[in-house]
């Protein structure tokens, strides 16, 4: 067992085995990241979560990529800002689907960030979504493994429900400040 | 039968069913999209393709994308350019996995594109890809039908190995042009 | 009666009919869009506000829009943010004039809005303000009012002659401030 | 009768009094606004064109503002690139709604013209359309005018049905493309 | 005497007749514009400063620039942010070099008015000067100024000598925070 | 007689000391600078043109512009592309001002050229035009001139007359277009 | 001998061992590259030339990056578009200097190419050149070598001699376009 | 021996001939230029720092910059803003390797003083880093002093494996989070 694979051998949820994998680039893109890896509990995914610079362990990227789906990873996540490379070379080096999120660094607001992700050659797609928008990339995993599963599709549908009501319910606040002027 | 099943009746490629549907606000964005259904075909995937406009065909829009998955699409690409509306009103009427690509028009080069399809609230992502790459679009929906499939995440490997085998053999124009200096 | 109908119901002006229906995707725009709702009542202008999000409430959405003049809207005011659909897929489902006030989130300086809200396709327009300037939008309002409505064509040119003596009465502050150096 | 109003005097449409004026700083604009006009002609609205410039007519461009209300304008339609100020300029000086069309130059795609004439300062609003796309600065104006005219309501619902019928049958070229391949 | 001429008869630089006038649209924006009234003080050049606002006082806009040169002005400063059009507009009235100061709003860091600002159309030339940098604005007139007058461009030539040596004595800091190093 | 002086002996308009001298990076900036040269010619302003390049020839470029106000240039146009450092550097030697053209280069549109002539630090202004507006910074260049120049005001004014006139003229194409619709 | 290193044997310059790799990902990008080569002969510089796509051969890439010290590479010039990952990569791996070339590719005029190379995280340096600019990354490179070798430091200083020289003479073409004029 | 010579002897690290001058344009720019001066300092490399300004120190800047490989300096590290001009103008009178760090100002997040720095012409090339990433600067000239030595190479390659270790470190953080969920 690899060191990498020996510390993430600690991050599964519960016993089952992960499905999503969520990496970053430095523990500093966790405050980000953190709520791609909420999104999963919520449909109780289980996921591994943990640093893989592209630019900083090179080796240990390519090595986590190449082996994601052999491990039994179903999706991978990857944040990473500025000349954001890991979410692109992750793709590069899987058949997985790899979604990518732009996260947003001191400058320029993660417009770095985002064409750095988006703006893939033609034969190596990542999945780009908004700048700073973990929960969306852990929605979008849960959507991608309900291809297959209806269950995890009807729990969507009434995620969409709960959306709708959460949204119908902020009205109130707005119908109040209104009536009350 | 609504007009719109039957119209799409007509676009299965042969008997299978449709998988993937590639759907665009005007037939002007057939030139991009069709790169999209040319990876699917290179993978034997059964995929419709429609116009569906987010601008003016609305409630045909919402049907769409509210009765895919009971029509057993399991994911959807969704071309648009400029304000581009259409991937992200898809996505939140389908619990399916929704693939943006930004289309150019004649200003901007697309980031308009871009940011309209990217920047989705929480709650209802898109996976974007790169500007007027719908190439990409089908590759991600290859490989997000392949999670469930062995079959398919064995011919992603065996197509990123012929992308590799092509790079390659790119080289040789460039090491020819550069030994003959 | 509809419950969004008898939502809406309580938060008329007095018991005048509303003439302009203000809509956001989130009760967390209110504090941007609350200037439209000022400069209507500065006009005595009628309205109704309320969260319709585009993503979270699609199909109240196109409700709102496709019976708004029936209800006796006469204009449509709608802010959101990022990948701002609210405004664009109103005016496809409305023959009102739509009022776009681009929302700026937390990155990018509400850019993303601007342009999701501007760039719409031929056959849709919306008429798009400055970037979180919901008080242009009531404004823009109050003179669409005003061409059927000589009375309110004068209070505009009055409020207009009112602009400018406030401006003018500002300049003393900076005359002080130069007299005084 | 001033020399401005005497040219103006013969591009009335037929008899009727024009309800719209559509003015651009240079004839340079007219391949792009003429889009404008031809929208109107559709829905059987008069109108005027006309150049008044802000940066080489500045006294014509204010008298113009000023007098469009009482000459029986209801609307006024502004297109202007680079520096646009024709459009804010008018909207200062008339209580009429004033509709921008931000006309791309030779440089930066419009993006200029786009910031010049949608970032306007509260109080003097302006409506935005796309860049280059002066057809919806005509549809907005009818939208406009058909506030207080139900006819032109069920024109401009009518025409949104004829936009809908035109997208589906656009779906044709690419189900057929589909189908064949 | 107009009541515009009356108020700003109290603000010239002790007797002399102003050369330099300062305007800007919003007393908001004297914060930032004052330090090009402290650049002309520290030149000796008599200067007026005042609240000219192109959208919410057109008529006296267009007054001031108009008269500018008959009442003795050589050189106008306007200050403006967002669609920022007093510099433009003075520059269309006034045979005057017209300085334009960006002004840097809430949102987009000035870029609107830069852009809006600087992009004017051939004929109308505008001096245009980095964002929020109105000190710059105040040097420049200097400059101008001193094109008829060799005892100013003396003074400039100095000034960049002092520039110099308060830039040289800058160093002192970096050094030491090296050599302690 | 340095080189350069020799060089630049020949290029006077007529016998008249040059007053303004129009410099830039390259030859090839010369069908974008010539404007500048037209404006100059039309106001009978003596002019000399030249190459002086801040990145290939920056001894001659200081020389240029510490000697420029002794040999009796009392404008300097400076016209330079992508990372434009040449108007800067010579408002950094010369106390003469200094109009900046933004060259748009192959890429960017000159937007490069824009932020790198515009954003001068504190001390050191650069007056600058449109991207590509040669001919705005000839005619600044005479408003310059004219401040100590009655009569060339009164040129510029009639100037500004012609203008009016032609924007008029240019009228007609659009209401002879319109009326025969 | 691997593969890629057979490969790489041919396109030696002479006899020499090559001091300088450049590659790029794909032989589109040669057209913009092979202006860095014509600089290395220009100055004697032995090189070797290759497609080593990050995206399409990430193995390749590693190896490449993490031998080239080995083989005797001192500088690596990496050209890429949109995404461009391949120069970051690079540098991740091989302690080298490596130079970026952002390639402009069909949308965004390669500011996509520009912010994805430029923008790396602290640790791993990549020295980027303009967009396009592959000449640039040549006598850059040759500058690196030059740090250890003061002839080639003297043929830079000849170099830049010849450019004073080029640069003069493109003055005759302005000067003699305004002395005709 | 000059002024500035004379102020910079004081600045070399030990008794170690400088190797690498870091410069910039004023004292505000130490706190990010700093992080260069640590690399250095963390490879032993001597160093000099001083304030030379482009546009306040224009002798004393072409002086610094065409004395530099004569006193000995092997790179030259440069940080500016805005119209940042000093990497680029060094770049034109050095035949060293010179280092650009784009210093983000108060507006605009440093996109000005990137394109200013990176987008030079062909012959005249600036090695640019991100923006205000001066760590990078130092690690970059590191980079390039050690083409020619083989020990410093190897210190590079440790350091490139510390970074590794210090991001598998910071994986920790990210898996306990993950692990007490």
């Amino acid at each position: 067992m690899s060191p990498l694979n020996a510390r993430r051998g600690i991050v599964k949820q519960g016993d089952e085995r992960a499905r999503v994998g969520i990496v970053m680039g430095s523990d500093s893109d966790w405050p980000t990241m953190e709520a791609a890896a909420q999104a999963l509990k919520e449909f109780g995914i289980a996921f591994e979560a943990d640093v893989v610079s592209a630019h900083r362990m090179p080796t240990e990227m390519i090595d986590y990529g190449r082996t994601a789906h052999e491990r039994g990873l179903e999706v991978i996540i990857a944040g990473a800002g500025g000349a954001a490379h890991l979410p692109g070379m992750l793709a590069a080096v899987t058949p997985l689907p790899v979604i990518g999120v732009p996260v947003p660094l001191k400058y320029l607001d993660g417009m770095d960030s985002l064409l750095s992700i988006a703006q893939m050659p033609a034969g190596v797609p990542v999945a780009t979504v908004a700048i700073g928008n973990a929960r969306n990339a852990g929605l979008l995993a849960v959507r991608i493994l309900a291809t297959g599963d209806s269950g995890l599709t009807r729990r969507m549908v009434e995620f969409q429900d709960e959306l709708r009501a959460a949204a119908q319910a902020k009205g109130e606040k707005v119908r109040a400040a209104t009536n009350g002027a």
